[in-house]
């Protein structure tokens, strides 16, 4: 721990001019950039698409969303969804391990005090620790995506031939783990609404690269659940129930739903509505079309997008533990209790302030993007409420606004986009100016945004 | 101050076996049983209504909302228009006065502290005193709903004659002061769009009714604003901001809308934005059909209705102070501060918690809502929101969802009317238990709910 001090104050002494957010916000812009230019080249689509639609294309890759206003697969070649393909993984595990590596070592922001309990969270005692732990996320994250696309391969090798069906397996293992939604198939993953094969290694792609990488690394070094730091207990507790629920009540929501699960036989209504139930919190790829599905499964789907997956994971949204904590105060209140506390551990009151406000705040962005785009656009309520949430939580499911969109909505849903990639994170990782010390119990640390 | 805490700590000694807030809710639910049954009477109705519509009724009534299947000044005989008009005398200045009685006095909840400080703020040193301020609320409360029923029989003595005329002037102006949103005219006060007298005097009543009894009684007493409560203080500043943005944006948005302000002259546009944004926060009284609203006006009302008119009124809703301290918070994180301060006043850490509490539980209790009826209802997602979010806000309006609503539906949206009525102002009263006195700086109370 003595090093670790001794580095992080040598590390002080130079100033460093950017936050790291900003930095996180200034970096996704330029990668943003690069990819509007790589795809509007022509070599890049079958036919000439718009400035608007490459920026387009390139925020809902780079932000790993998966919303496009036309079919991704019909319209680039293989050089454009090659480009693509790179987009959703230097936005996704890309900007995910930077923003692990500044938080851990070079936030200027973070206090000391913070910056030790990340790192004796993920076990990091030292500067070679910090970039060990990011070369392992790395590492760890393509050995997935290899493994995701081999058993993908199985798949779509024998439908497509070695060279596509191989190709095919990466980007859809990529675009899974990355959370990015988006499938090279038209009406995305719904020619696989049956296959097991598909269906499983998608969600277990999902799910890895859902629960975030300080989870990762934590349950693959600890295996006991009780030595387990707070936030990772939640998150996988909080995974499994909202995955549970969100399934079963997909299920029976659909079962005679003749848009959606009604036709289906039950094997096949199982599939569906495991995968529509894990899916749409943030990966956003489907295998039944969202447009056909009841309400009551829209409006949970809905919760579900604006709730999204982990923190450090390559998801948008509010984040699950965000959610959770908010759930945890409002019970502490409704005991009558002072001190929130979960699992025996307090939660810290800076930690419920932040996680209010990244809620509040992002309630904000929504209802004001909802509110120009009921003005700019010609559609459903509902449909534009779902694109909005669809595209703050880079879930990147529609049904149907993303395709009729004017400029004006593309800009909207654009900026939404961004914010819902890097509003959270921002916000989660920047602290509060402390007046004086004055912590009195011993604090669960979770992350929110 | 010495007397008050004698009285106090004398009562104390009495165990006082309901709580506050559940004594509210079971004297709710008497006076909507008892309305139940003098609204089933034959003579209350032109034609039989069902067991279902008359508790439907005699709930809206009693939690002065206003939603009602069917058109009141058409189905109700005067006996029963007398009954609905009791009703929401009783569930707006009634339920209200009883409540402030008990907070000040009875409250076993309540902290010493905390009834001092509610006791400071009215200026009440003693229960000769607590009673003088509920008999003055109800006098005064009397007084003004005279006032408005003079001023509105100059528009219906002339057109109804004396005895409907004065009649129809003391329902509309109880309906408005009590923010209960029936009218005994066809399709509200339509027919009455650009006429100053009504709109003036209705919104008059709508505004007294619905900044609250304490807001009101400070402004008679104190005249110098920085001498105010720091609730007054921003009960008056925000009601202003918050009423004249309003008006401007629907102004501006329906100016051109064929469906609502379009073919309307520049003064009756002028007329009918005016009502339509001071209305809906509570009142829910309407000179326009809310459903030719376009979606962005539509948004905006949902929005009002969602936070409602202030604490200690008749309104419901999360209350206008709940949001401004919420609001007050995200600012106070977004500027790195720690604490939160209004108008250099510091508003208390569990005041915030409250708020937080309350709006969280709030929106809880709308998805639930709204999901339930996603399943039961067949009507468009809009439509159904508008109408929760209007139960929940004790508002009232609605764009079409009451009169087709299924027997189920009804009882979802009785449940949410009851909720928005007491479920705000239980939470607000409710008091976290302190494990030790940890105030470090002075407080502004503000109440919320
Ligand atoms: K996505
Ligand atoms: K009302």
């Amino acid at each position: 721990m003595q090093s670790t001090k001794k580095i992080l104050s040598a590390l002080d002494v130079k100033p460093f001019t950017f936050s790291p957010p900003l930095f996180l916000s200034i970096l996704l812009v330029v990668i943003i950039a690069i990819g509007t230019l790589l795809l509007k080249l022509p070599i890049s689509t079958v036919h000439p698409i718009s400035w608007l639609d490459a920026l387009f294309l390139s925020t809902s890759a780079s932000t790993v969303t998966g919303l496009s206003p036309f079919e991704t697969g019909e319209t680039f070649t293989f050089f454009g969804q090659v480009v693509l393909m790179l987009l959703i993984q230097i936005g996704g595990i890309g900007v995910m391990s930077f923003a692990v590596f500044f938080v851990i070592l070079l936030g200027k922001k973070i206090s000391i005090r913070q910056r030790q309990l990340m790192q004796e969270a993920l076990n990091v005692p030292s500067i070679g620790g910090v970039i060990r732990l990011v070369s392992w996320i790395l590492i760890f994250s393509f050995a997935i995506e290899l493994i995701g696309a081999f058993f993908l391969a199985f798949r779509f090798v024998p439908e497509f031939g070695w060279g596509k069906g191989l190709f095919y397996g990466l980007f859809h293992s990529i675009s899974g783990f990355n959370q990015a939604g988006f499938s090279l198939f038209p009406g995305s993953m719904h020619h696989y609404l049956g296959d097991p094969i598909v269906n499983l290694t998608m969600v277990t792609m999902i799910t890895l690269g859902g629960i975030g990488f300080t989870v990762l690394a934590e349950l693959l070094s600890t295996h006991r659940f009780r030595k387990l730091s707070l936030h990772t207990q939640v998150m996988v507790v909080g995974t499994l129930v909202i995955n549970v629920l969100a399934v079963l009540a997909i299920f029976l929501l659909e079962y005679r739903n003749p848009n959606s699960l009604g036709p289906l036989s039950l094997g096949d209504k199982f599939w569906a509505a495991f995968f529509q139930g894990i899916s749409p919190r943030t990966a956003g790829l489907t295998t039944i079309d969202p447009a056909g599905l009841s309400q009551a499964s829209l409006l949970l789907t809905m919760l579900m997008m604006f709730i999204g997956a982990g923190s450090t994971s390559t998801s948008g949204g509010i984040k699950l533990t965000t959610f959770m904590i908010v759930i945890a105060q409002v019970f502490t209140f409704l005991k009558g209790r002072r001190e929130v506390v979960i699992n025996k551990r307090a939660v810290n009151h800076q930690v419920i302030v932040r996680a209010v406000s990244i809620i509040s705040i992002s309630i904000i962005v929504i209802l004001i993007a909802l509110f120009l785009l009921c003005i700019s656009e010609n559609q459903p309520f509902e449909v534009i409420l779902f694109e909005v949430i669809s595209a703050f939580g880079t879930a990147g499911e529609s049904i149907g606004a993303t395709a009729h969109l004017t400029p004006f909505g593309k800009v909207v849903i654009m900026g939404v986009m961004f914010f819902g990639k890097v509003g959270p994170l921002t916000l989660a990782f920047s602290v509060t100016r402390r007046s004086h010390v004055d912590i009195r119990y011993p604090d669960g640390e979770i992350y929110t945004g």
